[in-house]
């Protein structure tokens, strides 16, 4: 199975520096070593994380980087050692992968295999050191050791999911990242229950997919909040039934949502990436038993609160890609889209080319979009 | 059962201001009215709590106050319409009460009772408004609607526990707070797993206590961190298997735990009251799975961390007297002490009478004494 490739020139956007346009380069990308995977990308779409890591991260050993981690496409080599992986397999790449043999990946309490965060703390863990892109004599960063704003890259074996051939790359592309992301965190991280109340705040993509994994379990009010009502609509398609715009008020969002609530909600779900949201969050949710969970990221600023909010018997939870196992629970996220048990179409409200990225990022700065997938080869 | 009682006078400590001794006053004792409950108090502990409230609290309308609330006693008389409790059962009085009606009593979940807390965002909810106490034409609010350091005292019918008259009330009365505080916390809070590696952060009663639930439910090491290491001989007792001293250290208590854990612990519980040793309880948390409990209580300051430690799989919470509902469970911790399930002995370190109050007080400032009984009446 193992190919002994060559160096593939291509295309990529690449940011060489903070704060700037994507230059669109011809890169080199180097054959898979052992036990990685060569993949050409199809189609990649435009999250949240990338802007954040080209507009807001501060961390100045992350450039010049190939944004991109969400996104599917096709095995073209594998390096040795790969066992489960072909060339010509459809594939989703993973920004957390899945080892299958450390205590992590035992345990059926988390997704956060050992391997994933090894830069936590040491490096920047939107752009490990470890790269397979050059351009201009430069090592390229990959974006949480994937960068997929490219015809080609390389990622590890533990970090693919090899998906069902008949899955639309173009589609399940979503599944990458943040579709996966807010989905489970409302079934896998909240654990939201039946018959429960919920509330989302921020309703980007990450926000739409929690709204629809609280409905899928079966919670009875998911309450939509965001300072964009244009987003309401959407949220609706999803299975919101109430729509908050906290600029509608002039009290706190955590006692807007208490008093419609009598007393808060039951689960939480922070989809913004903001330390005063994630407050907001946790103080939405009722004493007692209220669960907030932080998806949205940000490593700017601490998130902080009084004591009593916990004490009172509230419980502050994080989730990382929806506390899904990757290789082995993304295939079976696609399977369901294939099922129609799981909405895919609803979040792409515009479809690009990889040319026209920064239009693309343009888009998602001013909120004018839900997902834009770029077509990054056919 | 209804007794029209009488005003009755007798000796309490009253805290008249901050940071002042207790005075031992001749004060009046109001008649139990509808559904209230007049207790003769016969054993009082002081507890972290009594201190806070008096040496570090800065909530002006916080006095003059009877503290004290964790205590055991003797019914004297009920008011109206109680029907659960007599003149003559011996009783725990409970801060948080439990009035089996509400949502949060009906609900597995929680002890927060919804009366419990209603003083919370309005009023200090370790002095509210509501009392039947009087000296000198003053009122005396009663701490956490307790306030036991007093030969007698009026509370709730929901908030008291009808506990076996064979149980001897100098050694029952830690179980009013201190000891179900820590113990719950490990056991219904954190639910500490059979196997499990646990931190104890502070090494007071509650500590201990939560020291001693970690290995009653099965923990396999429980490391007790203290800055006073003659703590460790005491927690030896109670099943704590490693002793850390931040003091003998250079670096982050997190990073010491870390290392001796390979990755972190899987639960912690602060016991101390201290935010920055909430953070580290937290940190010292292992990714993917760490729960850090919140046990000791500040309303001082806010608790502050990179979000990015909740999203890398740990979980905050927070416990408020245990979890126990204290009419229903506490008569069963009564009943595990009796049968030797439970260590209450242990804990006490000095007995004193009431009058010695002050004494006890700096004791416990000092760290001198685990806990200190107060023999209030024969």
């Amino acid at each position: 199975m193992t190919t002994t490739g060559k160096v593939i020139k291509c295309k990529a956007a690449v940011a060489w520096e903070p704060n700037k346009p994507l230059v669109i380069e011809e890169i080199e990308v180097a054959p898979p070593q052992a036990k990685e995977v060569r993949i050409k990308i199809v189609a990649t779409a435009v999250c949240h994380t990338d802007l954040y890591h080209l507009l807001e991260n501060k961390q100045k050993d992350g450039f010049p980087i190939v944004l991109g981690h969400e996104a599917a496409g096709i095995v073209e080599s594998v390096g040795s050692g790969v066992t489960e992986i072909q060339p010509g397999d459809k594939v989703i790449p993973l920004f957390i992968g899945q080892c299958r043999e450390c205590r992590f990946c035992k345990s059926p309490k988390t997704n956060q295999c050992v391997d994933a965060w090894k830069g936590t703390g040491h490096h920047d863990v939107m752009a490990p050191p470890d790269s397979r892109l050059t351009c201009r004599g430069k090592t390229l960063l990959q974006l949480a050791g994937t960068g997929t704003f490219s015809e080609y890259t390389v990622v590890g074996e533990i970090a693919v999911a090899k998906i069902d051939p008949a899955a639309p790359l173009d589609k399940v592309c979503l599944l990458g990242c943040g579709v996966c992301t807010g989905y489970g965190a409302a079934v896998n991280t909240a654990k939201v229950e039946p018959g429960s109340t919920c509330a989302v705040f921020g309703l980007g993509a990450v926000g739409l997919a929690a709204v629809m994994g609280c409905k899928a379990a079966g919670a009875k009010r998911i309450i939509a909040v965001d300072i964009n009502p244009d987003k309401f609509e959407k949220a609706k398609v999803f299975g919101a039934t109430d729509f908050v715009n906290p600029k509608d008020h002039n009290k706190p969002i955590s006692q807007v949502l208490s008093e419609m609530t009598d007393g808060g909600v039951d689960f939480s779900l922070e989809c913004v990436g903001n330390v005063e949201v994630m407050r907001s969050a946790l103080e939405s949710c009722v004493q007692g038993w209220g669960v907030s969970v932080i998806v949205g990221w940000t490593e700017l600023q601490n998130i902080s609160v009084p004591p009593l909010q916990l004490i009172a018997g509230r419980t502050w939870k994080g989730s990382a890609f929806g506390g899904f196992k990757g290789r082995d629970e993304v295939p079976q996220m696609v399977k369901a889209y294939l099922n129609k048990k799981l909405k895919l179409d609803e979040f792409i409200t515009h479809n690009m080319t990889l040319d026209q990225v920064n239009d693309a990022i343009e888009l998602m700065k001013h909120g004018k979009c839900i997902r834009t997938v770029l077509n990054v080869s056919s």
